[in-house]
């Protein structure tokens, strides 16, 4: 196994004013080519503390990789630091300030110029979204890679050189399939991965995974193994949690059900009463939403629900806003109003007041409602105000996900 | 000047599963303090990695702190570490085991006890958030501080300890005062900041400032000088942004907008095209905005604007969905079907498609409606599809807050 040392640059990483997102990106990315990272080191914009930490990456390290100090300013200092770590004055490269030019499209500067000074031994890498080309060498057997600190540019660089480099370390990449899992515990996931590598089922356990959570899903990659065996893996996963609660690739909920519902020509509405909006926000946030989502009536008040959605002023005095009649109105409400194929409505206490013996704090109501009938379920969810409305929406649009399933196997 | 290291123990630091925020966290509260931070290091939960990073700290700074690997499990080694690294055998601290059990007021396993270890020559710090005991102590003239790893953990802490255990060191923080600022670009916040400084009217230069961003707000810490200059420099900010975007303290701006209204027993309601439910969801995230909130009409599609809003389908064919004329017809829509005091809209074209020459990508009316009259505005916000959205979201609360601030005025 090949070790890397993360090394990154910049006064505002150390102060605090900026969390370093450059380290953990790389080492996701390493991770997936079996490179152990040691160290992700956070230093601030001197030469000298730069020199310190780079000598001791390439003395301990196969891989030594540094983000950021590569920018035209005078406190851009990773250049220096490699020049002197490698024993030799920086030269001016003619053809790589040329590609720079070039590339910026526009006129540069003279303190650009610096940026086209690099250390012999250190070949340039092209930036394709910025003028802070990277540099790539070998000191004392370690592999030495500078890349720009700014993310969308370090983005940019990993797309455009990464692979190449780390290749050529540690050979290619073996054959994966990523799928995102949405409102799955991580460790039910973990559970229900474990029993699969047990069922001998994974062709003799050549089979890996990797489990990222964030942005309202996990991220899980399947690695080694041939790829009916990935397959079956996913299918069992598929078979526990249900095919709306997983998507192939690097996917959001809301995509997804964008995407869905855009392909038989469905439109969407919803009713909004803990969540807020937060509805109509994940799937606003997808570009070409419009085509699919009519709105969302966010009815917070009572008597939103009753003005904007026609609910029964009686129905809420005798069930209550979270019960499965107020939200089973909400749906229909907004579904007649708005002529969609298909509406839900969730209402809830999302905390930290408003809980009951009988409805605690957590107890969320979701409904969906379409021409061929409607359903509603009652979650206990947990956590905080916030997760409490997250998890509500997310459960709300899965809910979308299992009904147009349901309609596909039909 | 003191220096300090910062060591972060996790292997989910290492593989990029987990970006590590109790770094930035801790260097942001040392900043104030004037401690200058030389290392954020992340590094695995092998006691021995976890050893090397202690001892390079303790040579190099006044002061260490390590999160992180104090758990009950097999892989906390941070105790382990810093016992060899003081050359001394953990001790079982019997009152450490009570306190441990008393405060999680509930039995605890045996992996538990192994949390009662401690170095002889550490003091154990109190954890209010959890099993884990922090652990404090002094290391060849270092200063040596563990902390548990799990963010709201360690800010529960670094509230309950921190500040004395840093005082000891550097003595107290210098009086300052912290503002909120909303949707004012940093770098016209910081030329602000420098023409005020310049102005002699900071009192001899000792008045300096610290912004951190995030969270849809600039927090702007002013530490030093006399209580007087700093009130005169956020007035001299107030005068130039408007009070609309400046609130005292650790403040949001859904927050203060609710607080603002409740005051004064108002009403709220919204109407959201482009930015989908944002506003919604803002507001409802902040407990108690039920007294203010009515809700929101989330009209995605034109004939949403027509059915719930009432808007013309006459002025949607003239003007266009983004205009002044629709979006003052959607604020007073939801304004009398709220019977609210006020009413805020929004219609933009937020992108990546649906720009035009006349109305490109990032315009976006907003309006307010009131008994006393309606206003709107034009902005032209820049930025992807998401920050445009929230852009807009924000603004409209802050046109929220200008009508409050003219209310109080008159």
């Amino acid at each position: 196994v090949s070790r890397a040392w993360i090394v990154c640059a910049g006064d505002e990483l150390v102060s605090g004013e900026v969390t370093d997102s450059n380290g953990p990106r790389l080492a996701s990315f390493l991770q997936e080519y079996g490179i152990r990272v040691d160290r992700i080191v956070s230093v601030g914009d001197e030469t000298r503390e730069i020199l310190a930490e780079l000598s001791r990456a390439t003395a301990m390290a196969d891989l030594a990789i540094v983000t950021g100090g590569l920018g035209p300013t005078s406190d851009d200092r990773t250049r220096e630091a490699l020049a002197m770590l490698s024993g030799s004055e920086p030269v001016f490269d003619e053809d790589l300030w040329k590609q720079i030019q070039k590339h910026a499209g526009r006129p540069l500067s003279g303190s650009n110029r610096s940026q086209a000074y690099r250390p012999p031994v250190f070949s340039p890498l092209v930036n394709p979204a910025g003028t802070a080309p990277g540099l790539a060498g070998e000191i004392g057997g370690c592999r030495v890679v500078a890349l720009p600190g700014p993310p969308h540019e370090l983005r940019a660089m990993i797309d455009a050189h990464a692979a190449r480099i780390v290749e050529d370390l540690v050979g290619s990449l073996p054959p994966a399939t990523t799928v995102s899992c949405f409102g799955i515990p991580e460790s039910q996931l973990e559970d229900a991965l474990l029993e699969f590598a047990q069922s001998g089922e994974n062709s003799g356990g050549a089979l890996t995974w990797h489990t990222r959570a964030g942005g309202g899903r996990i991220l899980l990659r399947l690695s080694g193994g041939d790829a009916p065996a990935r397959e079956r893996n996913i299918a069992h996963l598929r078979s526990i949690f249900g095919p709306e609660r997983l998507a192939a690739g690097e996917a959001t909920l809301a995509g997804e059900v964008v995407r869905e519902m855009a392909r038989r020509g469905f439109t969407l509405a919803a009713a909004e009463s803990c969540t807020g909006g937060i509805v109509g926000a994940m799937v606003t946030a997808i570009p070409g939403s419009s085509d699919v989502f009519w709105g969302s009536a966010v009815t917070y008040a009572n008597d939103a629900k009753v003005t904007m959605l026609g609910v029964e002023t009686a129905a809420l005095g005798t069930h209550g806003a979270v019960s499965e009649e107020v939200v089973k109105a909400m749906a229909q409400g907004v579904r007649a109003r708005a002529a969609a194929d298909c509406a839900v409505a969730i209402s809830g206490v999302a905390g930290p007041g408003g809980g009951t013996p009988e409805k605690p704090v957590g107890t969320v109501w979701i409904a969906l409602d379409a021409e061929s009938g409607g359903t509603a379920r009652c979650l206990s969810l947990s956590g905080d105000r916030e997760r409490v409305r997250r998890s509500a929406a997310r459960e709300s649009l899965i809910l979308v996900r299992s009904w147009l399933a349901l309609l596909d196997s039909q």
